[in-house]
């Protein structure tokens, strides 16, 4: 039998930890003369009642984790904080049911971004800043996860980002904590510049940090239903643009040139292939549309380098309706939704550092075709790829196909059309935020689908969020036999 | 410098082939007293003409080929046939351009299937006949290259299927030879009795046999627009289906059945996959078509498993626009595109033992996620995967999934919608024959699509036709230095 104790333990202090974040809403709200401060109270006092309860009954259990707990605590931990943290939305006066309250919770703890809240730009104010609140605590939660829990459990090749101290499964809560520490002051001051830079950019401070703690986490939940579009200015854009960057490069990183390894930014070769594949994108895109739409070159590049920014990191701001823009564009937007920033940041999606080991491997394979007798070693990041890191990354992309069919078969057996189906899929998956189409594109909202949609569609964002396998261990039998 | 000589004498002997083919639709028309006969005999001209030349020049050079020349010889004897055997096409009465008439021979000799003849119901029987052929002679082409001389390249994981024989270069010709002459035979035969059958079932003669060398060939090509719907008979459609599944199946199975090794065509582990995947489209295809489109459930089984079968196994004939049938359907078909049949089969395609490959690595990363310090061996058909196959089989996935990219981005270019460019680019990949949607989808024809479409979607079938890795590695600077 499994020990349930620690993971509950943990939940409890995360739940508690969920309260104190609920405060921040109610005072706002109050701040306002906005009734909805009672929905923040009482969701706190819900969040608080259960995590105080948790902790005081498992506080015994032992210190430590094994593989098994840890996979079930990831997994746990993201629902019970999906289902808790979806309390404000249901208890609201917005007339959501605790479906739709599910699918914005999870949508922002997973730095999704798809919603179902029409009228954003009359919500109250609370709300608008717990949906910020949600996307900004999922996004230091990802970082945490990809960097401390699960190198450990070897998920997806990602064992190569291992270091010596992520090596014992007894040490995951401490180093969690310290990582945690660590980063999340990086975390804060670049979410305070990032505000600062949108205030000074034209935006009210609270739509200002709202947006700050959205656009950091790649996440792409907006002020307005008309997202960053709302204000269409060339500078606001601009900042945006320069921070869903930074939310995807690997914070470990930034600890690194903190402490004076700023080499590693400009020589890291994940770093180097997601601007490689950043400007490629954005030149395909923004030629597209000066060259064949007939824009003019300004606004060419303007949108067409934010929201092919926007669509790759899987933050999912929008900028105009680009689902409009003609075929190559929702071509491009689609396999762009997959690609995802690098490995340890907040972004989703198949992850830089995966395409370039299936690279190097293809690469191999054609040389060896040549030099059937021929050595040759696949290399990342200029050392040698350790054996089982390759067969790792391998089994993702094809679970990650396996479950992008199935989500797009089901999400079609809800008479969803192919293209709502697929794109759907894929932005959940990816954690992207907008699909495409006239439904659940850029000017669409994911509020019209059935209900048995917007559940799959949440496991769809989960199963993406924690790099699937996290998930699909819990489905394998011999995950519940000793 | 890489020697052309034994390169072009091969070329030339099958040029030499061709134009004894080109004889039979002249022989055909002629006796229709269709005036088309002219044009096959000219064209049967051209091809012996430069056939002899090749020979009679090439003939000194040396017996042997080297790993480059065999896959310069690969690709170049596909290019060069279907640029000869698409002259009847050009010289015919159909009024086609150059481009039309090398896509529709690129399209047969891959057994792809994809026309741009509307009107075949009144088309010379000399035509409808040289389509067949086409298909016929790609067919077993494919068999002898998948057979003798990719496994020998290691294209793919394929050397996974290679015999002590087909280990070295020197023995290439001889053993494609011998594999021909052998699994030419059963070719034939069972060409012969699908034949009859269809006969059997209200075919004339000559559609009977038209149709048989399309079956076999999983090529797809039909003497009516309409492809088997045109017939509206269930007879006719479980003909078509037993032997588009004969066709799928390896071919070198059937040569040790004959020789009293029946067993391994039940025991075979892709064979059993192959069925297992096919029972589940039928499956899940009629019960739609039965329990969501309202359909009588005799129709919906023969309907849902003549097309699930036809776009799995990549033949490409339909039955009814299934277009119509809703977007689980379009879906299912667009993801089934990609399935294929066997290895050693007609059938293009990813290939069902790629995926139990893939499968059975994501199965085991799932275990040693569980078991970190458990060993694990990777098994195909009952033995260990030999080192090197996964990361061939996952580049090769890798690549798929780039040239698919690729394809659709530069046929979204032209301005096809996005529907369009991705079955379009899948079902040239997969050499499936129809795409998806009103342009290129069952109901319609390649005919409207602008040139450079075309000239790209032959060079994508015959990159899926040679398994991508044959046709890209020509592309490498380093095949072309010492």
């Amino acid at each position: 039998m499994i020990d349930f104790r620690p993971i509950l333990l943990v939940i409890g202090i995360l739940l508690t930890t969920l309260a104190v974040a609920m405060l921040l809403p109610a005072v706002v709200d109050g701040a306002h003369g906005n009734a909805d401060w009672k929905v923040f109270l009482i969701s706190a006092l819900v969040s608080l009642f259960i995590g105080v309860c948790l902790v005081l009954v498992n506080r015994t259990g032992p210190a430590s984790l094994s593989v098994r707990q840890a996979f079930l605590l990831t997994a746990l931990s993201w629902t019970v904080i999906t289902a808790v943290g979806a309390l404000p939305f249901y208890f609201s006066d917005l007339g959501l049911s605790y479906t739709d309250a599910f699918f914005e919770a999870m949508s922002g703890l997973t730095t999704t971004g798809s919603t179902v809240i029409v009228g954003l730009d009359d919500a109250p104010p609370g709300i608008l800043l717990w949906r910020a609140l949600l996307q900004w605590l999922g996004g230091i939660g990802i970082i945490v996860m990809a960097v401390a829990v699960l190198p450990m459990l070897q998920i997806g090749g990602m064992e190569i980002f291992r270091t010596e101290s992520s090596d014992q499964s007894e040490k995951v809560l401490p180093r969690a904590a310290q990582i945690a520490g660590a980063i999340g002051v990086i975390y804060l001051v670049l979410t305070v510049i990032n505000g600062l830079c949108y205030w000074a950019a034209g935006m009210t401070v609270f739509e200002a940090f709202c947006h700050a703690m959205t656009t950091i986490a790649t996440g792409g939940y907006s002020t307005s239903d008309a997202s960053i579009g709302h204000f269409d200015d060339t500078a606001i854009q601009s900042v945006a643009m320069i921070f869903m960057v930074l939310g995807s490069l690997p914070f470990v990183l930034y600890l690194r040139a903190v402490r004076g390894g700023w080499r590693a930014l400009v020589t890291d070769s994940q770093i180097q292939w997601f601007f490689g594949i950043a400007i490629a994108a954005i030149v395909a895109m923004s030629g597209w549309l000066w060259l064949a739409q007939g824009w003019d070159a300004d606004n060419a590049l303007r949108d067409g380098a934010f929201n092919s920014l926007s669509i790759m990191t899987g933050t999912g701001y929008s900028a105009g309706d680009y689902n409009v823009w003609g075929p190559f564009c929702i071509a491009l937007f689609l396999f762009l939704m997959f690609v995802g920033g690098c490995t340890g940041s907040t972004t989703g999606g198949i992850k830089v550092f995966r395409f370039q080991i299936a690279y190097t491997t293809a690469r191999i394979q054609i040389l060896h075709l040549l030099q059937p007798h021929g050595v040759f070693a696949a290399h990342y990041n200029r050392k040698p790829i350790p054996e089982g890191v390759a067969p790792a990354v391998m089994g993702f992309f094809f679970l990650f196909v396996v479950c992008l069919v199935a989500l797009t078969l089901a999400l079609s057996m809800f008479g969803l059309d192919y293209l709502t189906s697929l794109s759907g899929a894929a932005t959940a998956l990816a954690n992207v935020g907008p699909g495409l189409g006239s439904v659940i594109g850029p000017a669409g909202s994911f509020a019209p689908l059935p209900d048995g949609a917007k559940w799959l569609l949440s496991f769809g964002m989960l199963l993406g969020r924690l790099e699937l396998f996290t998930v699909l261990v819990l489905f394998m039998p011999s995950f519940w036999r000793r």
